[in-house]
């Protein structure tokens, strides 16, 4: 069958599908995996029994027969596109008890999970527009611009047509973790971003970061982000924030950070990380004209989202016991799973040149090999045959041609995600394999 | 904030989304309204009782501890991008029970709900498509092949860029319906299809039809079936059959049909007509190398498609109580439901000139007012003045410019999805303001 330039762009064989793929595999493969290499979060008990309850209690509520018990409602119903309508109303009440943003329902659409918020607000604000400056009908290409790189492999391929994303490089600090050295941080370059000839001639259509970021767990700072925000106010473009790991929920996040909005941001939250991905459901807050768009889209592509992730989320919203599960819960566990998985890995490596990225948030280590003998891209290959999975760094610079740029090279992004045990295993194989690495090198 | 092409064309108020804000914001009015104009399936007891008792079984059969309970499983895990792997197993036996197929898991993909798979399918088949007959590196561009309008109004809009359809006009014959006049039924005018210019000269990427129609609730004869078989087959290009309503479920269908597929067939199903439409779950049956670009878009458009349709249906498919539900329940519940509403539109509008199309499946019934002195999108203006809502059939002909086809201003559907009561009352409206319409013009 012949397909479509549309479809031959989806189904090319690319890295990140190939290795997606053998995600896929390692998780169906009947040998052993030391799997640190997905995005599905722990499994934490006091987590689902939360969920577990609140699911029962769905299914229970048919006093009034039936056909009106919330899980009935929820499965035998179509919201319209914008999204469940119970589960909006929530939100505008949580978001405006815990922060001053004066929301209503013209300021929430949901998707079918982050990366269809992506898919969407990436085709808005980057690809082709109309050039109304110019008579011959032409247009202008767009890019959406990363202000700090290394950003989330899923970004990479969702523009409809090519890839549109300008990126920037970051500068490098060495800092110290909880007293102790051996920890790097990046940070924005605003001097390379201001000067970016894509920006200053009006390429770009949208700034976007993720904070926490994926796959490093840096937070950028509350003043890199009201940077961030003034420069997207003056070229008149949005400022997208992908809230994945972030406030006020799943509240993975251990630096001091606050959360702004204005209608120039788009904020996107998911019940991914609190536990729910199954359900795929996204969260959009932004201003109504956006919020109008992502409906229509959603009226396009899937006619209406999921509605069950929304069923359950609506009730832990409404009381705040989605933000007590995250503060008191989910938090705490990643905090404890980073402490546990950097002394592993201190006890490893502790004399090789390793060094971490400042835990700040997220689910993942990101692990820089300092002149490794061979790309994290080899290591890769090499851990796989040695059953634990990582991934390595060289797919998380959309927009940056890595082929001369040795720091993309040398770092892999790694799940703490996983029970103790495979933690200890997997970080055991990355010991032993890196360590063999640089003393072959000596 | 400035969007994109691609954003701009799904945001543009279009007849179509006008008409979808009346729908939904008919839903939430605080006035009585007569909604026989949307597409949600009936509440019938015994189907939501079936789907209550299937929940909470999936929350209590947790012997083996919270995490394993199969809500939790699904609720807190990633499928792959193809889809809910167990679902997947299911439905290979399912449909390898009832039909030769010998099916395999490559065979099936899930997605977000029906309406996502025709976003990816016609964005796979229609567009720009390399042509490499040439050295320039020049598109041709292909249209998804409609042998029949009218044809459902959602697929109207779902291509990347632009719209891209080649329909087919009906032939229109007058039947019987258990042995009453006052029926038409809608054939394929094969003799137009196959000298299509667009057919002949390559310009065709895919030929797709619903069956059960949505509209119309036409049933394509085995026979006519077989010649769009044999013609996709000689074009080299995939039958696409849109089963939302069709067999083995919901089956609503009352004509003697059969269902075949071969590896040059994609039949698209859906969990939505069988009652679980806020769930979202459609499935399509094709060759391993469509179900991998399918996976494909899943990942880069919603990273992997929701579960919760899939919890539920595996035990359903499992055991074949869907077929069951179906046959027993959901198809004997539309039958009834077209029959009390031809009755009441006769006896309203018995002596005017009304035709029927001859309703063979699908939830509506398509009324054709012969003549009618106004066209059917002013005849909605007015019945939704008056509270009833249907939908003109205007919108029910992609790819056709319909300003010059009367047919296309005489029709409408109506849902029969109803309750008793706002079927009788609407129709009463219909029959009162229809009337007056064909008096007045005497």
């Amino acid at each position: 069958m012949k397909f479509s330039k549309f479809g031959q762009k989806f189904t090319q064989p690319t890295g990140i599908s190939q290795l997606m793929d053998d995600l896929g595999d390692a998780l169906k493969s009947d040998q052993p995996v030391n799997m640190l290499g997905g995005g599905n979060p722990a499994k934490i008990n006091a987590v689902n029994e939360l969920f577990l309850e609140t699911y029962k209690a769905l299914g229970l509520d048919n006093d009034a027969g039936v056909p009106n018990s919330s899980a009935i409602i929820s499965m035998a119903n179509y919201s319209n596109p914008q999204g469940d309508a119970a589960f909006i109303e929530a939100l505008v009440g949580f978001f405006n008890r815990h922060y001053d943003w004066n929301l209503t329902a013209e300021n929430i659409a949901l998707t079918n999970g982050s990366q269809n918020a992506f898919f969407y607000l990436f085709n808005l604000f980057g690809g082709a527009f109309s050039d109304k400056s110019n008579t011959d009908n032409q247009t202008v290409d767009k890019s959406i611009l990363l202000p700090l790189t290394p950003e989330y492999i899923g970004y990479s391929d969702v523009h409809v047509e090519g890839q549109h994303f300008a990126a920037v490089l970051p500068h490098i600090d060495e800092v110290t973790h909880e007293g102790e050295e051996g920890f790097f941080k990046y940070r924005v370059d605003f001097e390379a971003l201001e000067n970016l000839p894509a920006l200053k001639e009006g390429r770009i259509g949208a700034i976007c970061c993720s904070r926490p970021t994926n796959p490093t767990g840096n937070v950028l700072t509350d003043e890199e982000m009201a940077r961030l925000a003034e420069i997207a106010k003056r070229y008149e473009i949005p400022l997208i924030i992908d809230n994945a790991y972030g406030m006020p929920f799943p509240n993975i996040i251990y630096s001091d950070a606050h959360l702004n909005w204005d209608d120039n941001t788009i904020l996107c939250f998911s019940l991914s990380k609190i536990g729910l991905p199954g359900m795929r459901t996204g969260i959009i807050v932004a201003a109504p004209e956006v919020i109008e768009a992502v409906s229509a889209m959603n009226a396009v592509v899937n006619l209406a989202p999921t509605r069950f992730g929304a069923a359950i989320a609506t009730p832990l919203v409404a009381d705040d016991r989605i933000k007590q599960l995250s503060d008191d819960v989910i938090k705490p566990f990643y905090q404890q799973q980073a402490k546990t998985a950097i002394t592993l890995l201190k006890k490893e490596l502790g004399d090789y040149p390793l060094v971490i990225h400042k835990p700040e948030g997220a689910i993942f280590l990101w692990l820089w090999f300092k002149d490794l003998p061979i790309s994290t891209s080899e290591l890769y290959e090499t851990l796989k045959e040695k059953g634990t999975l990582i991934v390595p760094s060289e797919y998380f610079f959309p927009g940056v041609d890595v082929s001369d740029y040795k720091h993309a090279h040398e770092c892999i992004r790694m799940s703490i995600a996983a029970d103790e045990q495979t933690l200890t295993d997997g970080i055991a194989v990355i010991g032993e394999v890196v360590r063999g690495l640089y003393d072959e090198a000596k």
